[in-house]
């Protein structure tokens, strides 16, 4: 399985119906009844043509990150973005730290010769190994999916005075960033620093597709030239809007996946399994127990298995932090497969 | 303005609320209550990814034109198909028939040395000018956008000879053929014939994108290859389900496109304006009088300055052919607008 979250293919193959999802990483609060309501409300303009410009999304974008409306490019999730950063720039050389998210990859390697550097950690020993390496673009991950883990401060902004100084593109996906109490690093994304967002984790809408970036001016209008003139659907664009008018939703969400993040490491770390100290809303860990994934597709449990990611063995799983009742349900089953 | 239909930038710039939008070109029987039903029905979905191999909706592609699961491929929209083909064939030489729609030049031009013929009509004389030309890839939009107008059958099936002959990636775009009582080219859609559909405009869903292809394995293949994993969103998808379980409803809209462009045909030759004889759900005129778009817009009605299409002048319009209660608008203002 390439990614998490494909419980279509769960469900056909398998006919099980009522699987807990814990593979794709999405806010367990589900959807907001507010953003519901927006996309409702706004289904009698999908006959008309969706904004090119995607004015009003990018002016509640410009709005919330104080960053000017000629800095910012919406995109049919991140993903989408990141394939047209790829193709924008066709990098010759290009850097990945593996483990990571595995579009990258995807999408770089069409255009890109892509050096590799394993590391689990974002620190200065890493930045002196990037450095010493000769590469036009570098994708980092943070929190880094699947380990959850954040990049230290000085690490970032080491890189990002490298890459200012060698005219690399550096591309900081942020993602997963709302669920944590990190910094973003959206005021430096100037020059040819490119900060990439997602609305469908924080948001609960997957199924919509919808991301944008953050970077230069320069930088926004190279990619708009390689683009469809329609990226965003109406929908999408109105469950944006809606999403950054919410009052304390994010926050809210925070202190839930604080919670429950604690619950599971506590227990998985009873039950014996070793995990990265992960800040996201996901947990990444080895298992003891052979097929882990396949064993717990038993008791109506999808997790995602790791073994495909570089610099991951195959006892490595993920799993989505989500709410008590489900992941009390996670432990139990986890508990009993330990018995075994 | 480079496309028809963005009515929001005009809302936005003139402050007018209750534009008639003859610039996009959208079946004027709008959304369909069913079509309504299924995306309302689906919204609690989206929390959930799509489904990467959009399975359901492939199955409703498959069955209705008779053509194996694996020779379809969708996408975020017709336009979003446009650029994955040309990123995964980069053909050094192409070739286009102008004027056409725009977003092959756009797509074509980041990789490709275009060759130009300028040509009306799609028939044998253009077939020998096409064959003297030694390119990789060829667009042809039949019935083509803006002039309406369809390729001759005998021009079509000589072209498709010529590219499976020469392994010519030859792509036909039926984005409009529904609207037109001529034959599909889907059947022939395999080697290097790729054959493109939308459900924007017939169904009334361009603010949702949705649009496929049908090729040969190996073309979808290649195509897969340089896409993201996700790219139609759950509600498109759930949309195009629906819409190919409707009963009639393309007969029923073919009838009503009929009647009305002969409404509009005889209405616009007494008034003394020239066009292409469109077999399409839109037309292509010359107009006598001077800014004419801009004139229109005081009577509230949007229609397509098409002076920015290679091969067409200044005094060429394109408007959609739309119910009898807005066509009969239309005429009165340019009724008006020529006794001026």
């Amino acid at each position: 399985m390439e990614h998490g979250g494909n419980i279509h293919k769960m469900k056909r193959e398998k006919t099980i119906d009522n699987l807990i999802d814990f593979s794709a990483n999405i806010n367990p609060f589900g959807l907001h009844e507010k953003i519901k309501e927006a996309i409702t409300h706004h289904v009698d303009d999908i006959v008309n043509y969706p904004d090119p410009d995607n004015y009003d999304l990018v002016t509640e974008i410009s709005r919330r990150h104080s960053v000017a409306r000629e800095r910012i490019l919406c995109g049919n999730g991140a993903s989408d973005l990141i394939f047209r950063i790829v193709e924008a720039f066709r990098p010759k050389e290009s850097l990945l730290i593996e483990p990571t998210f595995s579009e990258y990859r995807k999408a770089l390697k069409r255009f890109s010769n892509i050096h590799t550097i394993e590391s689990i950690y974002y620190d200065l020993d890493l930045l002196e190994k990037i450095k010493n390496t000769d590469v036009d673009m570098i994708f980092i991950c943070n929190p880094n999916n699947p380990t959850g883990l954040l990049a230290e401060d000085l690490f970032l902004e080491g890189l990002i005075e490298n890459a200012k100084e060698n005219g690399i593109t550096l591309i900081i996906d942020e993602s997963f960033i709302d669920f944590t109490h990190s910094k973003s690093f959206i005021r430096e994304a100037e020059g040819s620093i490119v900060v990439l967002r997602s609305f469908t984790k924080m948001y609960a809408i997957a199924g919509l597709r919808l991301g944008y970036l953050v970077s230069s001016k320069e930088v926004v209008e190279k990619i708009k030239e390689v683009s469809p003139t329609w990226q965003v659907s109406s929908l999408a664009s109105a469950a944006g809007i809606s999403a950054f008018r919410l009052d304390g939703f994010e926050e809210k969400t925070r202190e839930l996946i604080g919670e429950e993040r604690n619950y599971l490491k506590s227990n998985l770390k009873k039950l014996g399994f070793e995990f990265f100290d992960s800040s996201a809303n996901y947990l990444c860990f080895t298992s003891h127990i052979k097929d882990l994934d396949a064993k717990l597709l038993n008791f109506g449990i999808m997790i995602r298995n790791c073994s495909n990611y570089i610099g991951l063995g195959e006892s490595y799983y993920r799993i989505a932090v989500r709410s008590r009742r489900d992941n009390a349900l996670l432990v139990n089953s986890l508990s009993e497969l330990c018995k075994e």
